[in-house]
């Protein structure tokens, strides 16, 4: 089980460039246009005539600027209403003790989601927003539940400790997967879209990714995901360690993704990128979003324009990701629960920030002078 | 106009203690209960029930541990609808030169609130909550203005700078009004109630309460309010400097009330207290909102244990409040208008964290096996 001793690397670790083949996820590529900096200038000169003290509503002004620059008008419509996006999958590194918590779990907690008993659930109740259950990668035959997304790629990752997690195929069918689930939520309607994922064991793939792509160490990154204890946390350090470290310098991100990643996280970066394509703003959640963020702007960086940080994960990794991409979260809760739950709590405050730019007086309209 | 020179002192400052006449107020006062920590620790027992890791919700977690010790049940019921009780009044600290702004856009923003087109409106809006403006001490005559609650107790206050900001009267009548509107709007239904306030040049009374009460330098806990420049920020720090030090060592908190507060600052005394009487959260805003609940934690420690600080102000009187009661805030978006517009923002999240208690499904109901 441990990999401490010498692996068992049975195949190859895939060093070439993975070629995608045609499908939603190049299609979603091609689609994403540069947010527009010029119309968020506009919406700073519209805050400018609105009746309160320049900048007195802080952050909620530039996630309101922001808004404008994605959609392309001053004010920006109301990113109403959201749709969150949930990809499951396993992961074969449960095996190597990274995480206290059995596999069956995912295919459990796939369930509770479609039973609306999930925290995400209650939480997109609260906000208002949709929730789509998708099957890309879980372990057990979901084939016979209803309620859910059917678009499984793989029945559990292999064990990135000893193996590369993914195959070629399956890389490129997990993001094309989350592109086309992405177009397809907003053709249906959602103005807003944000990443959810469930898979036991994926922080332990999300930290490999980004100590891979920020090219650092995994203790800089790695976190305690849902809570193990200080050896269980040593033991996945050197994990990640080890498996980054076959992946030599400068790996192309396709080929970290391969490697170290996970059919969720893959699906995540489709959806992010199909959400960018679809010219609506997606508001990232935790760690293994962030990962899957990162990954996302590396094959097409403008995809970072429209995403929105929901709030500071309690994992390093996920604020790491931040800091490099230049991304303030809007919350900051201490939540570390994944599942989308987080940024589903960061909806309002981005609807509320249209919506002042929509519905406030200026200055002139409501008679009210300005200061000396 | 200045008080750099000597202050033309004409009142007498009350030294001695007010005497609080019968009335909502003190009826108030006598009903605070202390909130349940038993009670908050069974939430924090059911919470380890739920389908999440534990403490996986970080700080959802404790905010609805915290409802539940207020409502005295697990799980606490949904804080909702929410009302903003939003006390306009004036102040004749603005001769003193402590803000651009003129007097006149109090009156002009009360007809905004009226009118739907401030930024609380707005806010109020999108997350479902009722807004009430109550004139309590505008010093233009609003009593043909349709839409609001007449209980206006003073047209504007004295300059502080120069005389006791309230007679002791007003001063009851003040507490009065807060306590009075804060049962009322229970009483129609609020579950939670959301501090709001609007006076041009109130951060300068309420910084002094912050300074008098704390027993700290004033340029300690004074912001720049809407914006003010450097010269008149270390004017405003004098102002308050010199009014404090009139009062004294340890003065009585009602002296500091009458003598450097405000009318609609004193009814958030009234109306936080009313609140925690009627047994509902309340959640506090910004700086001015943070020297009343300052106020009412020396009126009747208990009501601390109903308050939610809705968000981190700029201003560093309202983190010195915090920081010594103990509140951490919900939100931290940089946000200083005032109007209750930051508390009311966080309105979603604190009912999330009482709905998450109510519909998440436990492990047991929903088949997930727990960590190993």
């Amino acid at each position: 089980m441990s990999t401490r001793g010498a692996p068992d690397y049975r195949r190859t670790v895939p060093i070439a460039t993975p070629e995608l083949t045609p499908g939603p996820f190049l299609h979603a590529r091609a689609l994403v246009r540069p947010v527009d900096p010029a119309v968020g200038l506009e919406g700073e000169a519209h805050h400018c005539r609105l009746t309160k003290p320049r900048g007195a509503l802080g952050r909620i002004e530039d996630l309101g600027c922001r808004l404008s620059a994605i959609a392309g008008s001053v004010p920006p419509p109301v990113p109403s209403p959201a749709a969150v996006g949930i990809f499951a999958g396993d992961h074969g590194v449960v095996e190597a003790g990274v995480t206290p918590w059995p596999q069956e779990v995912t295919a459990q907690m796939v369930a509770n989601f479609v039973g609306g008993g999930a925290a995400i659930n209650v939480i997109a109740r609260q906000v208002g927003a949709s929730v789509t259950v998708v099957d890309v990668g879980v372990a057990a035959d979901l084939a016979d539940v209803d309620g859910i997304e059917h678009h499984n790629v793989v029945r559990g990752t292999a064990n990135l400790a000893e193996a590369p997690a993914l195959t070629f195929t399956q890389l490129g069918d997990a993001l094309d997967v989350g592109a086309l689930v992405a177009t397809q939520l907003v053709a249906g309607g959602a103005a807003l879209l944000v990443t959810g994922e469930m898979g036991i064991g994926n922080t332990t793939p999300s930290a490999a990714i980004i100590a891979a792509l920020l090219g650092v160490p995994a203790a800089n990154v790695t976190g305690r995901g849902t809570g193990i204890d200080d050896e269980m946390l040593h033991h996945k350090i050197d994990v990640i360690d080890t498996a980054v470290s076959r992946l030599g310098t400068d790996p192309h991100v396709l080929t970290v993704l391969a490697a170290v990643g996970g059919a969720e996280i893959v699906a995540l970066v489709g959806f992010i990128t199909g959400g960018a394509a679809a010219g609506v703003p997606v508001v990232i959640d935790g760690v293994i979003a962030g990962a899957a963020l990162l990954a996302a702007s590396q094959l097409c960086p403008d995809v970072v324009g429209y995403c929105f940080a929901g709030h500071r994960s309690t994992e390093p990794g996920a604020s790491a990701v931040l800091d490099r991409l230049g991304l303030t979260p809007i919350l900051d809760l201490g939540m570390r629960l994944g599942e989308g739950s987080g940024a589903c709590l960061a909806v309002p405050v981005l609807e509320a920030a249209a919506r002042v730019m929509q519905e406030m007086a200026t200055f002139d309209s409501a008679g009210v002078v300005e200061k000396a």
